[in-house]
């Protein structure tokens, strides 16, 4: 019944093609998508994306994590508040508050760097499928298919790395149906230019968090230096501006409602080529018990919290993150469900059988694929719980990383960087004892250890393969009468005795060798070598089954691609730069609910209450309050346009992406998705999935009216 | 600033106008509204409206404490479900759960007796202020003014009820400035026809409650019998169904947004012309207070309710009521804040001020009245808290209820009925002891107590002006070391000894005259005699400032008047019968939200959570899958309407009201107001103040596809 009868809106957006679905790769244009864009008022040349190494459009594309852009001929780039917001907080101090105030340099000079940060602009994209598949026969074992993969994969980027400045990485798409290898210029002297208040930039914080509507100043700039040959180079004062081959001018036409757009950016990854197995695995045990787990998870640590504020404060950047999981994991699943994804799959794949077992050629290439998806699902799914609750186990117990990380690292260190495991490589660790002083700040022992024993007593309970055996061993070793008591004594012996809780003592344990860690008699360290072939012995597991998927994942896509036409006409999204094409669209989220596509300031000022994370400062207030307001009003509107919606495809790792409008030019920043858009990693429905963009005119009026940012107007060509 | 720029949605609604505030009194009807009416599309003639006795669409409308309305020829009436609810409560047994069920009489004959409900239909509203200005001479005393109001009202009263089955009551318009006696045609054999089960009926419950979306259908059907003689009888086997001098038809052509709509009703009180005054005590004093009393009677409560379910569930009836107070408290508190409404009547004050001052006739006139306002709201202020919480105290401790009341009963028995003090006659006595087994049934005596001492400190705290000085003399001599000591040990040596928790010694006392009780010894008794005075005292104080206002007032109105073309062209809601009108139109509740006027049977579905208040039951889920939802469905939503918004102005009491559209036939039933309009009590805002209505089509759809219910449609005129 539901099918036949729709409500208005939904049944225009229904009619509302051509569809906005597809998170391309660069080289993915075709004339189709370009007649589509045409269609919905794209006026700039289709083929002006995507040109490897000269002037186009995804030359003023950053790579920084998340997603940026340059806004200016000297290497500015405009990208999230969120995304900058480390380095601000590396800068601020109890006098200079920049966290809470902003950041404004008062001129290039005061540009400061922003350590850990780099950006990579993709200059060579090259289709490298061949490399693998001479070297992929069928027959391979899976874990052999695996490690070919990685070993061609290390090889292929190294050749690429030989030239100074590039950064390479391969990417398997369509689950290695095809390989291709990304040639980055990679700029690693980076320097904020400008970031607003956190009261601005993360105006509506966790509350509003995937909400419409929005009301969120989520930008910032900074800007990319090299040397003076114009070659990356670490910081120094002598560097200049990076000069990008191309960057977005600001757009001056007031965009509107059904206005054309397109979307630049890397998305992390997608699940829509997914079988029906593996998103009944998804449904029916991943996130469900990801959703139990976080619930006891978090109510662990607010518990331990109530301690004191001083745990409370430490505990509080995990806990935000994991409210932001459980938040995203319940509406995905909700999502997933609404738009019964699964019963989608099982009917695509019976119809792909159907197909399969028309033609005795296809049986014959084809006839066990189904069955053989089925049972590498179903080995997935048996260490599925096992590989969620040891990753929360090695995250989320500290001391626990540190000691399976230092004796890793111990092994690893020895060999070459090409022959390392990944994550081991120099540079991966240079960055962990980057990060590590600020870990060590929010580390609470008494909260390390309820972790540990919680996870702990989860993972043995769901080690029903016998993984885990030397661990089992370890705790079952411990006095106690019950699983209980020997984990508590388990634990309370390893942290009675350990060292690993000082800053300094990781850090001699960093630079030294096997032999001088198990010399330091430390009792995690020495636990760590005992149990770290368990973890080996799962991540070969998951190494296999990841080998079979490299196996029977293209097959499937092959057989999909011909039983159906209508077949999905882009690759997953895999970290690689994406572009996807769009309009400004509003929603209907339920029943005689109309979302408009645009908020506006005076929103921002109806939801200020004072109180954090809607607590405007005066400054913002009276600018609100001025004549500015007027200045930058939209006509339309008869006010100044916040955020807005779009209807392009995105998912996580688009922050920060450039929203261009028909002419190529900057209208705005992604910095979200909307609740209803949580389950398009496995759909894309077109009604309700929606992307949330910064408007550049709100980043004007800030920057013009609340923070005098005179400098930033004039070099994005916006003075008045 | 906000006041210059509107978003889109609110500048339409300002612009549309004729507005639809005001609820006119029957008599209320000028050129100046019938044109309004017409201009907004109405189609009947507006004269038709009132005709006092004779055929006219009020001969329709009944007072049912709600409002209801006639739909057919043999007194078929339609109300809201919750109006019939009491009744379905006490026709059903563990075998015949039509409380969940719903209940449909399978013919007249088995139509069933609603214990306790009558209905009235007013015949007359005659303008009586001559009798009382003659007798009420400026400069009489506050407490001699109310004691006269009184008197010529109880006259009024018994002479017009001289004739049989006529009730009557005098209310006073405009603080006092009129007075008019309103005759009612009161059936006091009222018997249920048709109620829907709760699941339809309550959907959404409290977590819907002045919300919209709106999914509620909220109606049932009840008939009105007379005696063979057309004359109003208690129940009799032998009684007919009352034929009314008229009924609305229900509509045929579909109700679409913009539509004129009228409503019809018994709205219970509104603060329109409450001086600024009397709103700063509202604001300032009154509202807050209550909130804040109500969250520590809430918590006290649901702490008392942990003890067991069965606790529980005695509890649950008052704690709805509660959380039902405190929302509506908070919503309207907020609205007032949001609208400035306090300012705004300062505003409108100074401009009567100086329109006073710029004339000699005029300050000798009005010079003293708005200090004289000034002073009289202070005094109130003074005994409003003390007023809330013994409000509280009283209703909420049913021992000390039960004491004061049989005290005061063994007094006024004796007297005549119009010489007893309001809410003493025979009739309201006889209507306490009918509901008094479903209170018994509730009572928790733990819970009791609770409320008991935590009101009692309240009020002692509160008590400045030392009104309560004899219950403040009897804690003092309870033995303890401090207050709270002494209000247990006082608490506990009252509970310990009374009978009043038992059924029948209250039956027994509510038979005995004073003496009798005395002699009972039941310390509850004793001290509500030696108590009462205090209450009294109270009494006489607030009456005393009721007095002052009926001086002040009808002056305040007056010189508004002169002052204040624009001044409201109506009188605050005062229980008596009040048309409104306006059109079907949805609102924006806040930046980039729009809700439409109509909800649909989609909206229910995707509700449908199987937990109550959203668990529709099997019968109703196969409705909505069957062809019948295509037959009621609405053209151009493509679905069957459910609930919808009218810009009509509407309070408390116009609950069932009939909602008539341009040709005065029925298109729906108002069952609610939104959220935003909380605060309409004080200030009408046309662009979010909605009423809400169930749709006559939902109603219709239920009746047909789920209850089958083809007799009552067959009574409206929609058989198929």
């Amino acid at each position: 019944m539901r099918t036949k009868i729709f409500c208005l809106p939904v049944l225009l957006a229904a009619l509302a093609l051509p569809a906005a679905e597809g998170m391309f790769p660069m080289n993915g244009m075709t004339p189709a998508i370009a007649a589509d864009m045409k269609a919905l008022g794209c006026r700039f040349d289709p083929a002006d994306l995507w040109r490897p190494g000269q002037k186009c459009l995804a030359m003023a594309v950053v790579n920084l994590g998340a997603t940026g852009s340059f806004v200016s001929a000297d290497g500015l780039i405009i990208t999230n508040h969120h995304v900058a917001f480390g380095a601000v907080q590396s800068l601020s101090s109890p006098e200079r508050n920049y966290i809470r105030d902003g950041f404004l340099a008062a001129g290039r000079e005061q540009e400061v760097p922003a350590p850990g940060y780099s950006v990579r602009v993709m200059t060579g994209f090259e289709n490298v499928t061949q490399r693998f598949r001479s070297a992929l026969r069928p027959g391979l074992a899976a874990e052999k298919r695996r490690f070919l993969v990685e070993k061609i994969s290390k090889q292929l980027v190294a050749a690429g790395e030989r030239t100074p400045g590039n950064e390479c990485a391969v990417a398997a798409f369509y689950g290695g149906l095809e390989f291709y290898l990304a040639t980055y210029f990679k700029v690693r002297d980076m320097r904020v230019v400008y970031v607003p208040a956190r009261s601005v930039g993360e105006y509506g914080g966790e509350v509003d968090n995937w909400m419409w509507p929005r009301h969120t100043g989520d930008f910032s700039f900074l800007r990319a230096y090299v040397g003076k040959d114009g070659r990356p180079a670490d910081y120094s004062r002598d560097n200049v501006p990076f000069r990008p081959l191309h960057f977005f001018p600001i757009a001056r036409t007031p965009l509107r409602e059904g206005d054309f757009t397109l979307i630049l950016g890397y998305p992390g990854t997608t699940k829509r080529w997914h079988t029906a197995a593996e998103v009944a695995n998804e449904v029916q045990a991943v996130y469900p018990q990801r959703i139990a787990l976080l619930e006891r998870y978090i109510g662990l640590l607010e518990k331990a919290s109530q301690a004191d504020d001083g745990v409370r404060i430490k505990n509080a950047g995990v806990l935000k993150g994991l409210y932001n999981s459980i938040k995203n994991n319940r509406g995905l699943l909700a999502g997933l469900e609404r738009e019964a994804v699964l019963e989608q799959r099982l009917r695509i794949e019976s119809e792909l059988a159907a197909w399969i077992d028309a033609a005795p050629g296809r049986k014959k290439k084809y006839g066990r694929l189904l069955a053989d998806i089925g049972r590498l699902a179903a080995e997935e799914r048996e260490v599925a719980g096992l590989g969620t609750i040891s990753g929360w186990l090695t995250r989320g117990c500290r001391l626990l990383d540190w000691a399976l990380t230092l004796n890793k690292w111990g092994q690893e260190k020895t060999k070459k960087d090409l022959e390392r495991e990944p994550g081991f490589l120099d540079r991966d660790m240079a960055n962990r004892m980057a990060r590590l002083p600020i870990s060590q700040r929010n580390l609470d022992l008494a909260s390390d250890k309820a972790v540990f024993a919680f996870f702990l007593e989860q993972l043995l309970a769901a080690d029903n393969p016998g993984i885990f055996a030397r661990l089992r061993n370890e705790v079952e070793r411990a006095p106690g009468r019950d699983r209980g008591e020997k984990i508590a004594a388990f634990i309370a012996a390893l942290y009675q005795g350990t060292r690993l809780g000082v800053l300094k003592f990781k850090e001699e344990m960093f630079a030294a060798d096997a032999k001088a860690m198990a010399a330091s008699g430390d009792p995690f360290l020495a636990l760590a070598a005992r149990i770290q072939p368990d973890f080996a012995a799962l991540d070969r597991r998951r190494s296999a089954i990841a080998g079979g998927w490299l196996a029977l994942k293209p097959l499937y896509v092959e057989a999909m691609r011909q039983a159906r036409p209508q077949a999905l006409p882009y690759p997953d999204a895999n970290r690689t730069l994406r572009f996807s094409y769009g309009r400004v669209e509003g929603y209907a989220p339920r029943d005689a609910v109309r979302y408009a596509p645009f908020t506006t300031l005076a929103g921002v000022l109806a939801k200020h209450s004072g109180e954090a994370p809607f607590n405007l400062n005066p400054a913002y207030i009276a600018a609100a309050g001025g004549d500015g307001r007027r200045l930058h009003a939209d006509p339309g509107l008869g006010d100044v346009p916040v955020n807005f919606l779009t209807s392009n495809d995105s998912t996580g790792g688009n922050s920060g992406s450039p929203v261009l409008n028909a002419d190529g030019e900057l209208v705005g920043v992604l910095f979200d998705g909307n609740y209803e858009s949580l389950g398009s990693d496995f759909l894309y429905h077109p009604a309700v999935n929606r992307s949330i963009h910064v408007d550049m005119r709100y980043v004007r009026f800030v920057a013009d009216q609340v923070d005098q940012a005179a400098a930033v107007l004039r070099e994005l060509g916006l003075e008045r």
